[in-house]
């Protein structure tokens, strides 16, 4: 439920270590998210240290927005390097684009993630004018899961409706960001991404328990499930 | 004129090094252009080995498509790193996304180079139907340059006249993607980026100066220059 993003610096003092975050946390969290700034920081060999030392899914974060070929040889670069699943915009269409990373996926055995909006205001001006046929694309595209922002829960509603229960739904946006733990899922989403909420307090191991509580009471208070 | 990509593997046979490569075509390079598969692999250092063994500059192109907070730490790495300019996504829109990058990037003295269309079929579902709007947010922002497609010379075209001389245009799409050398400085490009049909070939040496005079009689041919 809880999908934790590793962005960088760690610790209210920027002075904590990626493996103390992960043993602060991991009791809680259903996957780590990791992106650009961490694997430049520490090298691709990361993706494998956070898998082994945390047990959890790892998805790696790049928003891929590149010609199919470029993708392919990337995620098989990922995978290698332990990833479970990728994130890809949608925006960059199917032909040439997505069709050849969403094949190339099903041979590594990576899970995709189709952007579909993002958190901040800009997101508005292009993507969500596009919002149902970006749906679509991933509900033709059968893939693991899209991203929805918990900034704007109306999006979260209205997929949910769209895509069924099989495509989860993971929601970045909450804690900074301004929204509360809790509030996508009970819109409609499977994973609420959280980073700097946690990462960076003074006590990760608390918070991150806080967040997840909130999450638990939000999907049986809004959900219905006991 | 040429911006040679550095997608490995490199050489006919896959073994090259990217030393190598650099060694062969930087006589007749403007700058090199990085991607994640070559960072991936050998680590974000690999930023300033290309850009001293080869003293020209260095595009980094991981076609960001973050919120601005992801990408400003992005960036500052890759800055510290040696990079001379970055490559970034137009669709993602301005507010909370590249009014932070650009911002940044000014600080840091790194050229932003904005991808308004790319090279595969796919970029005509979602993309090409904004090409005006992009554009307009590009001259807005007053970056140093932006993308767009080989593939497609009506759009660099079209780009040029709005543009006006200032803004450079990148070009990708040639060789293994389909367009000839010298056919997007033709339509109004001021660099071509050129990947495999150089790095791949069995002569790299030849194959990048035989490309280089295409630019160039191209220039003269189509742009009244002598």
């Amino acid at each position: 439920m809880l999908v934790l993003a590793l962005d960088p610096p760690f610790g209210l003092k920027g002075d904590k270590s990626t493996r103390e975050i992960i043993e602060e946390t991991k009791h809680v969290v259903s996957a780590y998210k990791i992106g650009l700034p961490l694997v430049l920081k520490e090298g691709v060999g990361v993706i494998r240290e956070v898998k082994e030392s945390s047990g959890r899914r790892v998805i790696v974060d790049f928003k891929l927005a590149e010609i199919g070929d470029v993708m392919k040889e990337t995620i098989s670069i990922l995978a290698r390097n332990g990833a479970d699943a990728v994130i890809v915009h949608g925006f960059i269409g199917v032909e040439g684009a997505l069709d050849v990373l969403v094949e190339e996926s099903r041979k590594l055995g990576l899970d995709v993630i189709i952007v579909v909006s993002m958190t901040h205001k800009g997101a508005t001006r292009f993507l969500d004018i596009h919002f149902e046929e970006l749906l679509k694309q991933v509900v033709d595209l059968n893939v693991h899961g899209v991203v929805l922002p918990a900034t704007r829960l109306h999006l979260i509603k209205k997929a949910r409706g769209v895509l069924g229960g099989s495509i989860k739904i993971y929601s970045p946006g909450i804690g900074v960001q301004g929204a509360e733990p809790g509030s996508a899922i009970c819109a409609g989403a499977d994973y609420e991404i959280i980073g700097r909420l946690i990462t960076r307090s003074e006590n990760p191991r608390v918070v991150a328990e806080r967040v997840y509580s909130a999450q638990l009471e939000a999907w049986r208070r809004c959900r219905g499930y006991q």
